[in-house]
């Protein structure tokens, strides 16, 4: 049905890399039976996990190296010295148009480097961000920086918001998303220096945003805003602080079932709609963090996400490479900044 | 069954006072009836509501004042107009000696500023803070800072953990809490410069804490530590995203519950259970934030609160004196800062 598309996947980063990888490609491909793969990493260890998933054999290639980055590695030792490893190769693929994305569940830090070296950024975008999908009462939430950056100006935060507004009219199809920039309150007296003045160029600013204001952290379940906008520190404490109030209200609500008979029985009944909650709030769901900002699809998994959730991660890419996600941010970036010769800041680009 | 204590009350402050706040009185009374109270505010508005709660009558004093702070006040305005306002005058009877403590649910910011000037910092301490109690898959946890310094350093952090866990003996009942500080990640090279340099600090200090070291978003909601350190930017927002999670979670539940019929009766047998979640994580519960740092007890209640949330805010109150938390915090802070002749730098205070 769809025109085949390669990913080139990090076969040995994550936790428990490589089965896990490979676990996911195999899930993956149930779901997308058109996407090819090149597998990057130790042939020794993912050959024979191949042999036991003899349905994707076919739309497998294994490029063998016997490096990998570690999880404390540090990004400028990955960059001086990490040019052989499964991370580095397997970026390294989609600048060389032999892959339309990569996927990775390795070192964070390290990703980011790499991909930011390879890859290059975007013509007109100053710094990466990483974004993601949030669950909310309304549907879904764009959220970003979640930990690309933990100190920000507020060039980089409007930077964001652009970013993250074409990022949800490719992924979410909003027409015109409306915008957050995440606080303590919403007045326009609170919060620091950065996001007073992002708020502030936002306001005033020619860019055809449809920007809300400030929003706290209890807009971001309500859905209050498509996008919401955030500095990497405080992105990545609420993305984590979510993920964990959702698993100690599991545990509760686990302990709750068995606290009676009465209450085992109410379990039995409605466990069917009990496992749809679940679903919906299952942060595998949600795993697979796009990089955004740079000229090249990179998504980053939960480096301790199963075979399901890194599965979810290659839906992203090809997600995002379905909707030339790329060429829209692209374009959007040189529709804002006209005054940029578009030839000049593209060299060395691609 | 208690010595008799007297609290004050800003009945002014909050979206629904002053009938939430004669509510709330009335439901603290219940739990806590060696309790006296001082309401401060509109004796026209406030007479009327004790009239129809005759059983609080005898334990209430009103003193007139027909000011009142506005929720978008400015701090600074508030200092240098407002010492006639409910607020205002219900902080001065702390430091007159005529109460105990003081709860409002009005403007935080303009509260800590009053707070701070009326009633003064505790020798040795540079900012104050506001710590809240979260419920965890553990129990409790205390955090700080939620609010008040939206910009901190390494020193600023590193007084947090040791105003916080003196707060985790006092209130949590605990001989050693365990303090950890809020980042990105655990590894040391992660976060940004303020907690790097407090990590380091907390590691090297001679102070008899138990230092866990970083610990992450998640961590909050695992109870992996009992003091959980961060500025107030990413403590509110923490905060906040916490309590907005809790909230579309239950929303899911409740819309799973009437999605068949099935679910419908589960919902029956389950109830009982099902309620006990509901408690154990609803924000009402934990209603009630300190002004750590202070030379007198100060509880900034939620501003949306309900009575059943404001009534909370008045026990943190009330626990507080019961177990002389000023007096221990401020003994901590002599032992901990021996240099510091202690007459000359409580010079003022008190």
């Amino acid at each position: 049905m769809s025109a085949p598309v390669t990913i080139s996947i990090d076969a040995m980063g994550g936790d428990h890399a490589p089965e896990m990888v490979v676990e996911g490609v195999r899930l993956a491909h149930v779901r997308l039976p058109h996407v090819r793969y090149l597998l990057f990493g130790d042939a020794q260890r993912i050959e024979p996990l191949l042999e036991k998933a003899p349905e994707i054999k076919g739309v497998c290639t294994v490029r063998h190296t016997d490096e990998a980055v570690s999880n404390d590695a540090k990004p400028s030792q990955v960059l001086r010295t990490g040019r052989r490893s499964s991370m580095w190769l397997a970026v390294d693929a989609v600048a060389k148009g032999e892959a339309a994305g990569v996927v990775s569940a390795g070192n964070t830090g390290a990703l980011m480097a790499v991909s930011k070296f390879v890859l290059r950024m975007l013509p007109g975008i100053d710094r990466p961000a990483i974004a993601g999908l949030f669950p909310t009462e309304k549907g879904e939430t764009v959220m970003l920086d979640l930990g690309a950056n933990v100190d920000c100006n507020a060039n980089n935060l409007v930077e964001f918001a652009v970013m993250g507004e074409v990022f949800a009219r490719a992924v979410l199809g909003l027409e015109q998303p409306s915008v957050g920039l995440l606080n303590v309150g919403s007045e326009d007296m609170k919060g620091n220096d950065a996001v007073k003045a992002a708020a502030a160029a936002l306001r005033d600013s020619p860019l055809p945003i449809r920007f809300h204001g400030f929003v706290e952290g209890n807009d971001i379940g309500a859905g209050t805003v498509d996008v919401v906008v955030t500095d990497g520190f405080t992105g990545n404490i609420a993305l984590k602080t979510a993920e964990g109030t959702v698993k100690f209200y599991s545990s509760f609500l686990r302990q709750a079932f068995q606290s009676s008979i009465l209450a085992k029985i109410g379990y039995i009944f409605a466990k069917h709609a009990l496992n749809k909650v679940k679903m919906r709030t299952d942060p595998r769901r949600y795993n697979g963090a796009m990089f955004l900002g740079l000229n090249g699809i990179a998504v980053k998994s939960h480096g301790g996400t199963d075979a399901f959730g890194f599965a979810n991660a290659i839906a992203v890419a090809v997600d995002l490479v379905a909707h030339g996600y790329n060429e829209r941010i692209r374009k959007e970036f040189d529709r804002l900044n006209p005054q940029d010769p578009p030839t000049q800041r593209a060299a060395g680009n691609g």
